[in-house]
Formats: C-alpha cells, sequence, structure tokens
C-alpha cells in the first residue's frame, strides 16, 4: 500500500512541504530511513528537534512544527502540530489489519441459530453457539469462541484464542486481543456461617475464634455488556456479573493482563494499564485512568476524572477529578511529601534519639 | 426452566410468606422486577432493609429477616437468614450451565487409549492425549487440550481454552476457566557459578563483582495435584513440580491472574484471589485467604487460616491464625497505625525541627 | 528412560561412588525414594546434609559433597559440587518433553507459502500463516497459532494455545509456554488535545480544567524480535512496537503472566519472573532480573545488572549494577532502613509528642 505525501497530510489534517507526489511505502525510526527513491520511500517520523541529527538528506519525513526541511536536505515534510495525533493517523493507514482471510473458513463451527453479518471473516477453528449475534464487516481469528446468546455489533475484531462466553453483549468496533476472556465466572463465595473475612471487616483485623468451613458457589447468571469501541488486552478477564451484567462503558480501552471482578461497572473513555485489577462490584465513572498495576478493592466507588499513578492501591472512595498515588492511596501530592519524608525517615530517627539526650541532659542540669 | 416460591424457599432451607403456589421465572435487582403476572415473575433480590423502597408493589422477593413483605404489597416473599448463602442457592438454581452440547463433538481429537467417563459432553477442537482418564460427567468445552496421562474426577467444567499438560491430576468437580494453565513448566534456571540472586540474599544486596553468566534451565519433571472441589480461574496459571507435584487441596478457590509456582503447596479451602502471585516452593496451609495482589516470596512458609489483605507482601514465613496486610507485611493493626503516622509523617518532620530549634535555643540560654 | 550411575555423573560431569552399573529410573525427594530393584531405582535428590536421615539404605541418591554415602547405607552416590546446576543436567536428562506427535497431525490448516523446517512436529488445529518460516525440530502443540510473515528458528516449543502474532521473528530454541501471546497490538492511545494524563506530567498533580476527549488509537505496525534461548512463560504478552519491533535478547527467561508493553528493548540473558510489567519504550539492560510483581513506567531506562527485589516499582532510571528494592524503588539497603524506620514510627509519633511535652514545660520553667 502507498500513499502520495499529499495524500497523506490532507488525511492527517496536517500542512506539508516539498514534493506532494512522493510516494509513501512506510514508515520508520530517523535513523533507519533510506532517501527517497523511484518508486517513493518510508517516512522518517522526526517529530522533535532530538531527531533531525539521525535523518537522512534525501528522505521523506514527519517534522515537528518550526523544525526546518530544507536544512537537513529533505525531499518532502509533514508538519505535525500534535504528534502523537499524527502517528495514530499514520499508523492507521499503513496497517495492514489482522491475517484473517475473508469469508468463513469450512473448519468453523457455527451454530445453524447463529446470525452472522455481512462481510464477516471467520478463521479457522472458531466456535460460534446457539442464537449468537455478529454485527457485517467482522474479523474472528482462530480458535476464537463465542457462547450461546452472544451478541456483537459491526466491524469487530477478535484475534486469535478469545473467548467470549455466552450472555455477552457488545457495541460496535469492539478489538479482543489474542486470548483476552469475556465473562468468565465471577469469583463469589460464601461460608455457612460468617466468614473469617467478614470477621476481621467487622472487627478492623481481631479473630475471636477460627472455625473450619467450606466454600459455596455463587453462581453467575448475569452477563457482560460492552458499549462502542471498546479494546480488551491479551489475556484480560472481564468476569460476567452475579445477578445484572458487569459492564464497561463505550470508548474505554484496556490493556493486557488486567482483571474485571463481577458487577463492576466502568464508565466511559477510561484507560485501564497493565495487570490492572479491579475486585467485584467496584463502580468506576467516565474518563478515569488507572496506571498499571492499580489495585481497587470491591465495592469501592471512583469519581469521574479520576487519574491513580502506577501501582496505586485504592481501598476507599475516591471524589471525582482527584489524582492518586501509592499505598493506601492518597492525593499524589501527599504521596510525593509522603516519599520524601520516608526517604529521611532513618536519620529523623536519629535526630529524634540525639534531641531526646539533649533535652535529658537539661532536665539534669535544671 | 420456573419452580414455586415454596419449592424454591425449601430448596433453599428457608422460609416463605404469601402465595408459595407463584412461579418464579429468575432473578434481579429489586429496581429491575416487574409484578407478578399470569406466568410467574422474577425474584427480586431486595436482602437488606435499603432495597425495600426499590421493590414494585405486586412482585415477588426475597427479603432478609424482619422486613415486611405484606407493607410493601409483595405476593410472596422468601426470607434470608444469611443473604449470601441463599444467593448461593438461587443462583445455582438458576444457573442453565455451561455452553457445552451432550456427546462427544466428531472434531475432537481424543487418543484411542484415553478413558472419557459416562455421560461426558465434549466440544468442538478437543485434544485429548495418550492415557488420560476423565470422570464421568464431564463438560469440556471448545479448544481444551489435556495432556499425556492426566486425570481428571467426576463432573468436571473445563471451559473454553483451558489447558491441561501432561502428569496432572485432579479430584471431583473440578473448574477451570477459560484459558487457565494447569502444568506449565516451572520457572527455574541456575548459572554455573554463583549468581547475582544468590549473592545478594548472602550479602543483603552487596555486589562485590559482576560475572556475565547463561541461565540453565531445571526442567520440570513433577506434575500437579488438585483435590476436589478446586476451581481455578480465567488466564490463571499452576506450574508443574520439579521432582514432586505441586499441590492444591480439596475446596480450594482461585480467581483470575493467578500464578503459583512450582512445588508450591496450597491446603484446603483457601481463597486466592486476583493476581495472586505466590512464588516456587512456597508452603500454604488450609483456610488461607490472600486477597487481590497478594504476593509471596519463594520458600516462604504461611500458617493456617492466615488471612493477608490486599497487595500485602509476604517475604518471610507468616504464623497460623495471623491476619496481615502491607509491604512488607506486618500485623493488620500494626499497618494500620503505620499508616496512620506515614500520613502524619509530613507534619513529624516539621515539628521536628522546630523542636530542634526550641532546643538549641534552650541550650544557648543555658 | 534409564541410564546407568556411571552415565549419569559422567553426563552431569560429576563424580560417583559405589556401583556404577546400577540403573537410574527416575528422581525423587529421599523420603520416597525406594531401595534399588533387579531394574534399578530412582535417584534421591539429597544435595544437603538436612536430608541424610530420609534416605533409605539400599538407594541410590544425589549427595552434597562432604555427605557419607556408606554410613547411609547407599548402594551408589552421585556428588554434586553445585546442587543445582545438577539438577538441572538431570532433570533434562529425565524429561520426556513435550506431548506432541512426530509429523504434521491432518487437521493443521498451514498455508501453502508457510516453510517448515525438517523433523517438525505439528500438533491438531495449529494454524499459520503465509510467508511463515518455522525452523528445523520444532514441536508445535495443539491450537497454536502462527500469524503472517513470521519466522522461528531450529528447535522451538511452542505449548497448545500459544499465540504468535504476525509479524514476529524468534531466534533458535525459542519455549513459549501455554497460551502466552507474543505480538498483541500496544496499548496507545491519543487524545486530541492534551490529556489528564500529560497534564499531571506537566504540573505533578494539578489539573486546572477537566476536558472530556475520546481516545484515538495508535495502531502497531512493528513486530516482536525475540533473541535465541528465549522462553516466555504461561499466559505472558509480548506487545508489538509501534514503528519499530519491540525486542528481547538472547537467554533471557519471562516467568508467566508478565507484560511486556510496545517498544520496550530487554537485553540478554535476564530474568523477569511472575507477575512483572514493564510499560511501553522502556530499556532493559543485560542480566537484569526483576523478581515477581516488579512494575516498570513508561520510558524508563534499567542498566545492566540491575536486581529489582520483590514488588520493587520503578518509576526512574536506574544505573547499572544497582540492587533495588520498594515502592518507589531505592538501593536495597535503603529500603531495609526505610522499613526498620517504618514500623518504629508510631512509637516515635508518641516520643516526638513527649518530647514536645517536656520542651514546653522547660520552657514554662525558664
Amino acid at each position: 500500500m502507498a500513499v502520495t505525501i499529499k495524500e497523506l497530510a490532507k488525511a492527517l489534517d496536517a500542512e506539508f512541504w516539498g514534493d506532494g507526489a512522493i510516494r509513501v511505502t512506510g514508515a520508520g525510526e530517523p535513523g533507519q530511513v533510506d532517501p527517497v527513491g523511484p518508486d517513493g520511500g518510508q517516512l522518517a517520523l522526526a517529530m522533535a528537534p532530538r531527531y533531525a541529527d539521525a535523518i537522512r538528506p534525501g528522505s521523506v519525513a514527519i517534522l515537528a512544527q518550526g523544525m526546518d526541511p530544507e536544512a537537513m536536505g529533505l525531499k518532502a515534510a509533514i508538519f505535525a502540530p500534535r504528534p502523537r495525533l499524527v502517528l495514530a493517523g499514520l499508523t492507521r493507514a499503513f496497517d495492514p489489519g489482522p491475517d484473517i482471510a475473508p469469508g468463513i473458513h469450512p473448519s468453523a463451527v457455527i451454530d445453524p441459530s447463529a446470525s452472522i453479518g455481512e462481510g464477516a471473516a471467520i478463521g479457522p477453528f472458531v466456535v460460534v453457539g446457539a442464537d449468537v449475534v455478529i454485527g457485517p464487516g467482522a474479523r474472528i481469528g482462530p480458535h476464537v469462541s463465542i457462547g450461546r446468546g452472544s451478541r456483537i455489533g459491526r466491524d469487530a475484531i477478535l484475534h486469535p484464542g478469545a473467548r467470549v462466553a455466552h450472555g455477552v453483549t457488545a457495541g460496535d468496533r469492539l478489538i479482543l486481543q489474542p486470548n483476552a476472556v469475556i465473562g468468565g465466572d465471577g469469583f463469589s463465595f460464601v461460608t455457612p456461617e460468617e466468614s473469617g473475612i467478614e470477621e476481621i471487616r467487622r472487627t478492623l483485623g481481631d479473630r475471636a475464634q477460627i472455625k473450619a468451613q467450606h466454600w459455596t458457589r455463587i453462581h453467575s447468571l448475569g452477563g457482560v455488556e460492552l458499549g462502542d469501541d471498546v479494546e480488551v488486552g491479551a489475556n484480560s478477564t472481564i468476569d460476567r456479573g452475579t445477578i445484572r451484567a458487569t459492564r464497561v462503558g463505550s470508548g474505554t480501552k484496556i490493556d493486557n493482563l488486567v482483571q474485571l471482578g463481577h458487577n463492576v461497572v466502568v464508565g466511559r473513555d477510561c484507560l485501564l494499564c497493565g495487570h490492572v485489577g479491579v475486585a467485584g462490584s467496584v463502580t468506576i465513572g467516565d474518563r478515569v485512568v488507572l496506571a498499571g498495576k492499580v489495585g481497587v478493592s470491591d465495592n469501592v466507588s471512583i469519581g469521574d476524572d479520576v487519574i491513580a499513578g502506577g501501582a496505586t492501591k485504592i481501598f476507599t472512595r475516591v471524589p471525582a477529578g482527584r489524582v492518586i498515588l501509592g499505598n493506601p492511596a492518597v492525593k499524589m501530592e501527599t504521596q510525593m511529601e509522603i516519599q520524601k519524608a520516608m526517604r529521611r525517615l532513618p536519620r529523623f530517627a536519629q535526630q529524634l534519639a540525639q534531641l531526646q539526650q539533649t533535652v535529658t541532659r537539661l532536665l539534669e542540669k535544671g
């Protein structure tokens, strides 16, 4: 696939300089892009002044505003007012898409009651259950399974080995990375009498008498509901709800190895990064960002626009708009002060001991 | 599927009020359950007084003891002495079970030497190795693989994509959620001479001389042994042992994305929540609860009835019955005090500095 | 499979004592190994003096230097100068290898343009895309998928359900544990205007004005490059790069449930333990060890020979050779001091308050 500089600039809603007719065949790092040849060339991604030295004369590049393509000896350049946004458009233009042949592979096992939309591409060994509805334009990779009664909107991409259990509904443009699991059973168990967990929540850590009990399973009758434009990362898991569905709002993006427990409700346009773990019945607002390895205790509520830094552990309610960090989570600025003080803690201990001695001497003198 | 109020109350070992002949067709949240119609209706789950307002007159409900069904205008009600226990029975009653057709799907590849119990349901593209024994009543979803010589008891449910390697044995009623992996190789490597890890364990952090060495693999000859009534969550992993088996006791429940290393021994009736990581050769007693994101260092021993709060990191032995929290783990009450003090730490620093000044002035005066 | 004591000692480059002709049929824990019979017997692994009491007379064993096989009544013994290194050789000798029949299973779907090396064993339901190259001696388990244009060196072992996306290259002797995912899309999104994350990085936590924005996807055009002798654990995920490849150097071993983000570069001979999470564009040197649950923030650089203890969280650059621990990461010895001081923190608070009172009284007196 190749487009001209001019076409690409137009598609990216950006300005260009130089020969707009040069054909762009791909993109690369500045140091690895060769000068343009008769069939065009790769576009060097040099969207900050520090990349200028690595660019080779005679090539084409994306530059930050204010960089001088003529001085670098370029043949053409596109200017990026917001570099990562341009990168989004550019990578979309050159992405050949997933490796799934058009049509339905003969090995796929599709229940006769299932409805597959127009233009769907379904790979080898896919299993589609009864009453499933898949929208038009879906691309479903090898070894995917979709359970009874699940419904997926248009233009979905389900990568190899993704699991959609029964009773899951998803909006349009769903992306499941490989081996993601939507709709596993919730982790919900109960003992005949009060369990140790219930006891220590009541007593804040005291245990009067320990009883040997077995865990009885609470089954998960609810499903999972995903909005439009949801993406779920490789090997991530979203459990089904107990009575009602576990829900993820439109536009929310979920990274790899993330766990969402039963009955969780996540709002719209959130980012949940790698290894985030959200326990059962948590409510998360809109536009919330949870950085890598953030954990959220069960039944906690997190307001809109909260941002939690890496590895933050959230045990209690977080009001809207707050920026938090640490274990347990506090405001980011408070955490910064705590960390500074912690590093000085061994010195505090010394100073305190000295001060005690001094005061003791003062007392003796006095 | 529908049962009457009277039948359901009996099955749940609970009392009922009102018209016992009304047919129950499912269960739902109080605000979403309609009044009973001619064919019965859903049961509103209102097992705490705070749900009373949401219930619609003319419907049927499960209530906590002491709530007044007549005042709410209900047609019938079941009383829950221990709500979550009733929920367990109720959800079991209405769970249609996994989406696997009876019989063995013709696409499954089953070694002739394998023995499949009566009444087994085996889905498309399942692979069963040589000498495998699967008990009666098993339901095995699409894309499951079971390696050479593994043995699984009766009434197992293996969800799509679950992996059972060779040499794994499991008791009755095993549940594997989608893409769970039982019996991957242990993560065990050795360098020709002392490695940096061995050195810093010996010196507590000092490194005399850094050598470039390669890692040699220690193969995993042991298998995995799971007791009865074990459940393993989606995308969780339990590694095989080096010489003897990695073991999980009966009644233990494991959530999603949990890692158990080689040679680990877990007792009976434990709960290991999401993202728990247990390194090699750890021993865990009976009825231990590890909350989400708890980590345990290799070779550590954890006594019976220990409860570790969310994100606790365990580096050393934990005696039986202890309730722990924090990184590194301390008694929960100690951790609470530490956290309180930490939040006041920046203020301490200030107070200490002031006090130093005051004492200095006192000294100068004196 | 059985070898004699003499053959085994030679293979392990170790010395032996007693009857070198005894046949060894396997290995086991000292307490579980029976005396040698007419067909030989298992080798008791007793590589430390504390195991001596458990050994049964008449058996054969591996012993640590200095232990006395005659006093234990053994028939033969092999001496281990470095026990775990001997264990490596021993377990390799007795490992029957993965459960994959020779040849290509007829159910496998292999693109005609793919090239499969000599002696490959390919299991049921494997899917191999266009232009894939697989080296000689590969053993590929059931339900593995390999995407368009990926290249894998000789003697690879790909366990069931492992996913290799398109454009991945790997050297020789690659091992992928079950359900590992190589080459999922990077987690990379951008908003039209400055996002909250960008804002708080700039302001260190302050948010002037919160805007509702949607996330636009940055596609991942780069692949993944793995060196020789790389092993990736069960359910681990390595994302593809944005423009260039995500890279893992030769000899590096990766445990279960590990996440490597897009554009990450990992050096040679590293160990990344369970639940390690490495965010996008991180650079990691050679021989780095990250213990379980270590997290690394995006764009951070970690020098050669760094060792990070369990659950360390790395937010900033780490110089070569450093041993670190804690959240946020500091030198291990500093962390030890901080932890000691933290446990004494509630007492500090008390002492400080007392001291303030004393000084106040002194001031009043003075």
